[in-house]
């Protein structure tokens, strides 16, 4: 078996296939004609004014607030750097995405996982931890289309996260780079939507126009905005200009319109694919969730049940991620299957391999 | 006096004229028709491997000892924070770049300033904080064109430098963005050429093409280089490729050197008439260095000649940097003097501006 023929559930990558090249290469054309003067000069850390004066109207928050870098994930970090201590503590949905929960754990806060069960966040624990006194300054949670479960929170579970925030004064992260990534039914409305006071939203264009535009953004409230862009001036004076203005041409142009309704047409039938071969190879030695969108799918497999190891996983022709990962503590027994990168055919001969190697 | 009429003598920026738009644009489109799949997806944090080939060949090192990112002050920032910790103790020359003071200042490591008298390098005072036990991790400096003094340092002070970084055992960050923007004269070698393995080397491409495009590098140690790395890939995935790209077909096309030559072109008459103003004005009045090259002339005012405040200086039409970002202490006699992005006539200007503020 070589690696040509390996089936990579590791990353959750956009397919190349779906790279609108052309259409962003008559952006860039567009933009440095245009506006050539502005986007190759230096310019101010909270990042291109149209592209934040656009997002701030969608958004309903002044400009202030709202901060574009390079992927939403180094502002994460920023925000981490300028707003927590070491005596701080977070709560995470356990499981969760392992860059975030690396980006916390080099802070030296105390980190408190909780679990998501089947994919519903487990409201009674998070209760007893707020009721013994356990104080979080921020909850991270990516409420629609979890990576790595691929879990949606209910509604209800939103809005007693929110009544929780304001009782006890933690702000809730959102982070919604799947949000739009939908190929069933209907949308829920967004933490920040229903609390924009107690959330910082968080997301990128990299799942929705391409992660090489590393474009990414954050709203917040003015305050640690403002701290939030002073810290990013000092450490890089500003993202770029270029990269930004790109993804403005191309939202106005109504092309990202267009490419979310291409993409949701190509990771429709790859979605259902995958669930019906999970049905057929694994139905009653895992549980997983359903998902109606997004990036992946987690299966949660039975007890006593074990993910193969790299050996194992080299001699079946798979890759999976590490899913220790996702976890403060544990993950042995869990497996993310990101499924946007594979065809059909891949994805059924993948999930194949994945039970041969556990099962043979 | 309206704001339009102010002459900024504030960052170090390029002017607009300066910048190869079409130029640029050609090279967006051409590296995203021949390699947007590579373009657009995730890819190294270390940067696009041909632009670190290149350079990895430029400096005789290991593609692996190059790390391409955001800018070279973000690659700083991460470097600080892989590898100081508060106990440490860095060592910059006394002025020196205010955003990396900054960056220093965080890590909450001891900072040592060793003076520029006039330029030189004050030795003796570094030589007695060694014999006094202290040990430094870096030594960072700016050797070719210092920002903010302007000063190049003399090829004995570089060959003390490397001698006693071997004895005492520390690492020279040598940032050289300004070294090949040189007006008149001969270049000296780089502390980088002098001592590959005492030299971490930095520079970018902001002031060599555009600031815009955020592409800026370090050359390291194998095993610091992995600690950047690794670091970075946690932090922001990668860098744009994107931009790496376009600079990377900007140098391949020859253009690099075109655009030096066109630089040079634009700034040296600027260099020549601030110094000739300067000349006029202020001698007897302050001393600084004659640089030949670089963005900036750095000025000492005479005992008991202070810079003017910022009234006094709206009242002029003028706008200064507070130079006490320049330095551990002081910096209030001391005036940055940024060159490339006025004409030889608002120079002119500004130069007498200045002399009106401070003595009428």
């Amino acid at each position: 078996m070589t690696d040509n023929h390996i089936i990579a559930f590791t990353r959750g990558v956009p397919p190349i296939e779906s790279f609108p090249i052309k259409r962003l290469e008559e952006c860039a054309q567009t933009v440095l004609e245009r506006d050539g003067n502005c986007l190759l000069q230096y310019g101010q850390a909270a990042g291109y004014v149209p592209l934040r004066e656009w997002l701030a109207a969608q958004y309903a928050v002044s400009k202030g607030q709202v901060i574009v870098g390079q992927g939403s994930l180094q502002l994460l970090d920023t925000l981490v750097r300028v707003s927590l201590q070491p005596q701080d503590s977070v709560f995470l949905e356990q499981p969760t995405y392992d860059r975030v929960l690396t980006i916390f754990r080099r802070s030296g806060t105390q980190l408190e996982g909780i679990d998501l069960q089947n994919g519903l966040l487990d409201v009674a624990q998070l209760e007893e931890k707020l009721n013994a006194g356990m104080r979080p300054r921020y909850f991270y949670l990516i409420p629609d289309f979890q990576n790595p479960s691929g879990a949606v929170m209910p509604l209800e579970a939103r809005q007693k996260l929110i009544e929780l925030s304001q009782t006890y004064g933690f702000y809730l992260i959102e982070d919604g780079p799947y949000r739009d990534l939908r190929y069933h039914g209907q949308a829920l409305p967004a933490l920040f939507e229903l609390a924009p006071e107690r959330v910082i939203f968080m997301s990128s264009y990299s799942k929705l126009i391409s992660p090489g535009l590393r474009v990414g953004f954050m709203i917040l409230p003015p305050e640690l905005a403002e701290m939030v862009r002073k810290f990013a001036e000092d450490t890089y004076i500003n993202a770029s200009y270029l990269n930004q203005a790109i993804a403005y041409e191309f939202i106005q142009r109504g092309w990202l319109a267009e490419n979310l309704g291409q993409l949701k047409e190509l990771y429709r039938p790859r979605l259902d694919t995958l669930l019906s071969t999970l049905e057929a190879e694994f139905s009653g030695r895992a549980e997983w969730v359903k998902p109606e969108g997004g990036f992946f799918v987690g299966l949660n497999l039975a007890q006593g049940i074990c993910v193969p190891d790299r050996t194992a996983q080299q001699k079946a022709g798979l890759a999976l991620s590490d899913s220790r990962g996702f976890f403060i503590d544990g993950g042995e027994q869990f497996v993310r299957l990101p499924f946007c990168a594979l065809t059909p055919e891949q994805l059924e001969e993948g999930v194949r391999r994945l039970s041969r190697a556990i099962f043979s």
